[in-house]
Order: C-alpha cells, then structure tokens, then sequence
C-alpha cells in the first residue's frame, strides 16, 4: 500500500534533514563535535547505584507503577527547592515532569500552536525547538541577535508589529551559540513582553554548567506570570533518563498535564524517583563540580586551540558556560561544503545554516560542541578542521 | 495575561472529562475497580534488582546516554525473538521503541491525521486512544461489536461506504470489553482490510496475560504490510518504565522515528535496556506465570462474585485473559449515576459510556478491572456494588 497518500499535511514539516546530513557521525573514526552529548564519564554511575537501592527501597513497587502526569510529588517538591537557588520561588503545583524538556516544547507546541501562528525565535535558535514546533505549522518571526544575545529592540518591533503566539528564546549559554543575555538585557526584555502581554518560553537546560562568571537569575523571575520555564536533568544528571520538568501558571500547567495525558501518560516513575533522590540527598550539589571540571578544561582546550590554528578571518564566542561555541567565517564562506570535507578528514560539526529558522541564513557560521570529546581530540580535530578551512578559502 | 486567548483550537478537544471523574478514586477508603494498574505485587523488584547491576555493567554509561530516537537496538533484537511466539516474523528494521503504547498512538495520530479524517474503532473501544487522536481532530466511524468482538460485516461496511483514514483495533483481551476477536473473524477482518488497501493499527497490550484458553495469532501475521502493531512492557515487566514498541512496514516506521525525534527524541535508554535484560535472560518466561496467577485467581473472584450478587438483569464478558469485565445493565440504567452513589459506598468503576466515540452510547455499561485490588476487596466491591444497583433498579 501506499503510505505517502495517508500522510498527514503536517508531517511534510517533519524533515529530518540534520539526521540525515549527521549520520556519518557515528562513524566511529569520526571525532565529533557536532552533537550536543554530555560526557558519559560525567554520569555518577555510583551515585546511581546508590540511588537505585534507596529509590527502590523507599517507594517500592511506585517507583515502576504508572503514576501521574504532572510528575510524581516527590521529584517537584525536590525541584522547588532546588530552584530556589536560581531565585525561582514556587509551589510544587507549578511544576510539571516531562520526557526531556523536548516533551515541554511538544506540548506546548501542541496546546498553544494553530497552523500559521507566528512564533518569535532567536536568530539562530535551538533546531530541536523548530523540531518541536514545526509539526503545529507555524511561522517564524526572527529575533535579530548580537554578541549579547537577544537584542532587546529586535524583540519589541516584532511584537509591535506582528501578531505573536510565543516567544521563545534560550537566554543563558544558548544552543548553538554559547552566549547568555546580560541582567541589563533580561529586564528589559521582561519589560517588553509584559507590556505586550506576550508568553515566554525560557528555555534553561545548562543553567547549572556554568564555568566562569556570576550567574543571572532567569527571566522568569521577573516576569512569572508570563513566563513557562524549562530545564532539565540531562546536563546534571542524565540525558537517558528522559528527565525535564517546567515552571508555569497553574492555568498553562493544566493544559500541559491535559495534552501530556494524551502523549505518553506520564514521564517514566524510575527516573523521576531517582532524580528526586539525587536532588535531595544533596548528591547533585556534591557531583555537579565534577562535570564542570570535565567540560572547563574540554572548553579552554578548544578556545586555545581555536586561537592557535583557525584563520584570523574566524571569529568565535567565549561562553561562560554550557556546551557549545559557535564560529563566524568570512562571508561567502559555506560550511556545509565544509562539512562534507572535513567528513573526509574524519572531523564532524554542525553547519550553523541548521540553527536559523528562514532557509539560507548562517551559511558561514558553525557549531562546535566541547563536552563528548576528550581534550587531546578536541586539539586534533580543531587543528585538522583549520587545515581543512586553510584549504578551501 | 489570559492563557484561554492563546489556545490552538486543537486544545478544545482534550477534555480530560474521565480524569475528572476518576479523579475521587484516588481517596484511600475507595475500592478502585475504575483503573486499568497492573498489580503492584505483579512487579519483579527483586529480578529489577538484578537486571539493574546487569544493565549497569553492561551497557555502562550508554545506559543513561542519549540513544537512537527508535530505540536500542538490544531491545529491538530481542524482541524480535520474543514475538516469534506470537508468530511475528519480523527483522529488527520493523521494530521501534516508543514512550509506552501511548507514545505510538500520539506519533501514529501526528503522522497520518488531518482534521476531519475519519478512523474507524470499535463500539466501545480504548479512551486512551481516543485521547491520543483526538488533538489531531479527527472524526470517527463506529464499528460494531458483538460478544466476539468487532462484526467483519460492519467493518466492510464502513470501509466501503467511507473514506477511512485508519482502523484502530484491539482483537485480544480488548479495552474495555475483554473480548477476544476469534481467528475465523480474524481471517476475515484481515481480507476485508486488504481487499480496501486500509491501513490497521492492531493494538496488543494484552496478548501474554492470558489464562485460559488458545492464543489466536494477531491480524499482523495475516497482513503484515497493512498493518502497524503495538504492545507494550507495561504488563508483562513495569508500566512506570514507559516501554512500549511498534511492529511496521519500514516507511511507517520512518515516519514515526520522525514524529518522535520532535517528541521526545526517545524513550529512555535505561528502562530500554532493563526490558533487554529481562527478555534476553529469560526472565519474562519464568515470571509471567506468577502474573497470571495473581490475575486469574483475582478475575474468578470477580466472575463469581457477580454470579453471586449481580441482579439477573445484568449480562456481562468472561474474558480469557486481560484486566477487564464490561457489564451490560438493563435498558435506561445511567451508570455515571451510579458511579457517583457507589463513590459514597467506597467503590469506583468506570461509566461505559466513556469508551464510546459517539456521546450519549452506552450509558447503562461499566468496567470493572480486577488486576490492581485483592480477592477479599474484590468480593466486597461487587456485594457493595450490587447494593447500590439494586436500590437503584
């Protein structure tokens, strides 16, 4: 029979064209720094013992029987604390588990998303979010960005000027550019969407992977009735265990409890009681410093490395943080040819054209990840790929 | 701000009525025979244990990492050997990973749905169905059932007479009715799908909870090409994992791992690799007969107890396997009625007219679920619910 007849319209939006274009990756000759994997030598394997004997010991047979959508009470009263640290203060009916914060980004897409609704992005923005979204068939207005990020007067025209349904935006250590709005920036960006009584979506996920620096409390601080929180337990934790949870006006947490019912039931109990156990026996705060060990001296490796071998046509961000650098090369420059010869030398990254939203942008950009690659790789394939550039300008 | 503003229409079509309703059941001094929860005592928490340092050693980090958005490929290989019993002859190519059963109906909704579409399903069929394509807002067509399940002459009717986008079935142990569709119909049902190139999804979470009787093979073995099957982790190991999977055609299978990427990227990696485990090992065979025993045992308690109190008006399934009896009341009996005066008694079942895609059918049915309450509870339910029928005759 054919499938291609019974296709829904929707499902033309569902392109897979970065899977396709990063299978090779998984070559294993392939050094990539193309992914956006935590280092598996940053998962607490010993912690997780520890916390798989407590958690099965503790809530027994609960921790593998179905349970509620929202999340299991224990995991979102840990959360609550937890965030307290980022000045987040709520209640547990605030927070909501979901599978990754890309089960937030479906169901917000689902509950809020009607075909040609325009959503307001950061240019570049996460692909996994366009992923997320694009099945609901919405448009996407561009949020002009600078060194500083999200360029607050870029976000105001936009929603002066056209009708928007949401905005989203990754305000600290972004993905695929590494850069975090200053506190200036975030009010003022708070500022705006409350007075165009818009919806934020602040996406969160490396808050806690934090090198240097001071941090910035989140926008959501300033402006929570406008604002659905996301972050994540897959930088702090683990990615496997599917963990993500929001922060949300109870209104918004309803209809996302109604649209999760509908899509998986709930996020899986095993991991939600594990987490809640490594949260509140202070396991995290005494493994966190760990990861950040791993990805600092992985991150100056590569800014040392970048510093030595790319071409002084190269600009590249210096993140205080999180898990990505992204790169600027001379207009004109394609780096998805670039990619296809760099594949050759056995050295994989994201061509950055990916991370925008309107087709043809960022044709001279990239983005390197520094956290699945040891250091002695990262310097090899940084080397390799500047041949490989010094070659084809 | 007021979220109501910004709802996708789509939105209107998640009610969340049962939810609602069952909401009371979740009160201590209830009796439940409202939910579809495996018995907690059905878990193999000391085998988890032991699959748990198996896992661990074996797959290591990989356990915890981000995987294949259609699932480990341990997992897929083994149950490709499992569903040889069931004479599923498949390669692991055809095989995906999804977050529990739910997981493949919302992808299976979101890749083949326009609004206005029509699926045929059985009268009554699964709610949660329902609740996984109703966002993508489709229309129904109902197929009749009798006591041996779907009618071949309804569904050939319907297929004939109007543009079907999908036909959604549960030929064994079906949800609500407990109904086994017999393999004469099956044969049937089979040519008829064929005969008008339709698409099926034959959905199988109860196919190993069997305890009397012979297995009939699922309608996949007949038409393979035509069909999308499903079954699930949920009842034969841990709902709380969220492991359920998919037997397609590989372009469906294309599809879904699409769908899905944008989901949840993929179901998690550690419950993934237990259920290898507890396939692989052999661990399921030695532990489902202990399930069914603890099923069997509570099913005849329910069968004898409503011989013994239930009012000769009343008619209802003896399922050879499963977690469900639907009873059928006399003509103008309203069991939400009912539902809200045994509430006050402590014992909860579920309205029929619940599982009907047509509102206002089936108001004089129930379901009762024996799997997930003791013997003594059971027969104490059933006295109690007679009592309240026979005051309200």
């Amino acid at each position: 029979m054919n499938i291609n007849n019974l296709k829904a319209e929707r499902t033309n939006r569902m392109t897979g064209a970065i899977s396709e274009l990063l299978r090779v990756t998984a070559r294993p000759e392939i050094i990539s720094l193309a992914g956006g994997l935590p280092a598996p030598e940053s998962f607490p394997l010993s912690i997780i013992n520890i916390l798989h004997k407590k958690t099965v010991k503790k809530y027994k047979a609960n921790a593998f029987q179905y349970g509620p959508t929202n999340g299991a009470k224990q995991l979102r009263d840990a959360i609550v604390r937890w965030i307290k640290e980022r000045h987040i203060k709520v209640l547990p009916e605030n927070v909501g588990i979901t599978s990754g914060s890309q089960g937030a980004l479906d169901c917000l897409g689902k509950i809020f998303i009607n075909k040609n609704d325009i959503i307001a992005v950061e240019s570049p923005t996460y692909i996994g979010a366009l992923d997320a979204f694009n099945p609901y068939q919405p448009e996407y207005a561009e949020i002009e960005t600078d060194d500083n990020g999200v360029v607050p007067s870029s976000l105001e025209k936009i929603l002066k000027t056209r009708k928007i349904k949401l905005v989203y935006l990754i305000p600290t250590f972004q993905n695929p550019t590494g850069r975090t709005v200053s506190r200036e920036r975030r009010i003022q960006i708070a500022g705006i969407i409350k007075k165009n009584n818009a919806l934020l979506i602040e996406d969160d996920p490396y808050n806690s992977i934090r090198f240097r620096g001071i941090p910035v409390d989140p926008i959501y601080t300033l402006i929570p009735e406008n604002t659905v929180y996301l972050s994540t337990f897959s930088k702090v934790l683990a990615p496997g265990l599917r963990i993500g949870y929001y922060v949300a006006p109870v209104e918004v947490g309803n209809l996302l409890v109604s649209a999760k019912q509908s899509i998986d039931l709930h996020t899986n109990s095993y991991g939600q009681y594990l987490a809640a156990e490594y949260l509140s026996t202070g396991h995290l705060k005494k493994h966190l410093p760990k990861i950040l060990k791993i990805y600092k001296s992985r991150q100056e490796t590569m800014l040392n490395a970048l510093a030595k071998y790319f071409p002084p046509s190269f600009q590249w961000t210096h993140p205080e943080g999180g898990m990505f650098i992204w790169i600027e090369g001379p207009k004109g420059l394609d780096t998805e040819k670039l990619y296809w010869k760099a594949i050759k030398k056995n050295v994989a990254f994201v061509p950055g054209a990916y991370f925008f939203a309107r087709p043809g942008e960022g044709k001279n950009t990239m983005r390197l990840n520094y956290t699945n690659v040891n250091e002695k790789s990262i310097e090899k394939a940084i080397n390799i790929l500047a041949e490989v550039i010094k070659n084809n300008l």
